[in-house]
């Protein structure tokens, strides 16, 4: 445990309610808020979705998994969530306009002594710091898609970032099990999108120009790095629809690689791991 | 077994040794040609090495290990070395020049039937194919270090290969334990490069901009990717002298990095696993 005991999570959605559940799992008071009534209803499903992974999954969830959902507190009150928080995860949708909202809201809502943190993925922390009132206590805690297995938590200050307070971030996240990774400077993408990116994107061209074929692919990768995943599993893990969005905004040759995603696949409904099908097929979950 | 029964390896330096080791392992008639005596003993202690290593570390080599190697000839007679070869590999240094000049003499001295393929990894095979005198029967065949363990030979082609022989070579990669990665067209790096150098790229970023020390962003991609290296460690393992010769001729990040690790560790002496120390410590082997 650390000097935070009760942490608030702002959006319950694929990541917010891993964050939560996850953290309530390591022993914190968690409370949940989402924007309305119904919003949190698929809060409340989607934990209880976790609960079970948890319980096939992870090591020391056992038959108590069920246990962690009700003891997570859902509202869709904002100004209450925050009340007694001594950290506030944010994990709003990407959209500027929509976290400066509510980190305005809640600037003025929460204690002084409470410490902000938003989970954005493509917002640098310095385009929300203001809008908080308390830019010393701010910063950005990026967590990965499977919180539990993929158990980094990516750090980033601003310039403005009072030392003590990101330090104590950093602690909170080892005490949930994460391994932090200090990040010294704000970097678009964090770290692991900043690898990623280029990967992907290289295994991108080598379809565009024919050079082989997906799986050829994949099997160097594994095999020469000794990686778990190639290229093309992992854009099938990503998602389709998120890899045509990226490749669509890219070069020439990522352009050719967004149409191939998008005849290949897209046009047929095929997305990836979710859909059962993409460069692969996979057996119902 | 497939329709080639005696191979002719040229040069057996770090990886011509291995593919002239593993391909006798694996119960091919291994003819091994270098330069001179001197070469050759040279030769006859690194694969009295690589003995050690299969009987270590490769499962069904065992206590036979040391056997393989008497039954690899070894000579500094290039005319008899390709004299009965079915298929003749190339391993000698990365000069476009020396390997000309090799395949034009084992061009007249090889069979008909020979098929020759090249290990080369920066020198596209087309670059090749007419001093060859057979450029339909000529390819490129590029093993990764370590070939018991990285057990990957991609297979290129230049536009004169003709697809039997094409085919012949992928039946052989397949016949002693690789698995073939069959490239369409010509691609300066293959594919493992295609995608390793980006990456390597990415990470010297990183560093240069001092975003996240090596051991983060090496965290980062090993839990965030299930990789069995992060970046940094596969630098240390492909050694810092060949990753500085590579960032020195890349862009003004690129050069930065280059610079980092001459200062940090070059001129220290340390060069990676190599030496014992890099951008981590190793023990003695």
């Amino acid at each position: 445990m650390t000097e935070f005991s009760r942490i608030a999570v702002l959006g319950v959605g694929v990541l917010g309610s891993q964050i939560a559940y996850h953290t309530a799992f390591k022993g914190y008071d968690i409370v949940a808020y989402d924007v309305d009534d119904n919003a949190v209803d698929r809060a409340r499903t989607r934990l209880a979705a976790l609960a079970d992974r948890y319980e096939r999954e992870v090591e020391d969830a056992g038959a108590g998994a069920r246990d962690i959902v009700d003891r997570i507190e859902l509202t869709s009150d904002l100004l209450h969530a925050v009340s007694a928080a001594d950290l506030v995860i944010e994990a709003a949708p990407e959209l500027v306009s929509v976290k400066r909202r509510l980190f305005s809201v809640v600037g003025e809502a929460a204690p002084a002594h409470t410490v902000f943190a938003t989970n954005t993925s493509a917002i640098p922390p310095s385009a929300l710091m203001d809008s908080t009132g308390r830019p010393d206590r701010f910063l950005a805690l990026h967590f990965s898609n499977l919180v539990w297995r993929h158990n980094i938590a990516e750090v980033m200050g601003t310039p403005r970032t009072d030392p003590d307070v990101y330090a104590s971030v950093v602690r909170f996240a080892a005490s949930i099990g994460m391994v932090p990774i200090e990040m010294k400077k704000e970097k678009p993408g964090y770290v692991l999108n900043s690898l990623l990116v280029p990967l992907l994107k290289a295994a991108g061209e080598l379809l565009a120009d024919d050079i082989a074929d997906p799986a050829a692919v994949d099997d160097v990768w594994r095999i020469g790095t000794g990686a778990a995943y190639g290229p093309f599993e992992m854009l099938d893990i990503i998602g389709l629809m998120t890899a045509h969005h990226i490749a669509s905004h890219g070069d020439a040759k990522q352009r050719e690689f967004a149409r191939l995603i998008k005849e290949r696949y897209l046009d047929k409904g095929q997305t990836g791991v979710e859909s059962g099908q993409g460069f692969y097929t996979y057996p119902p979950t």
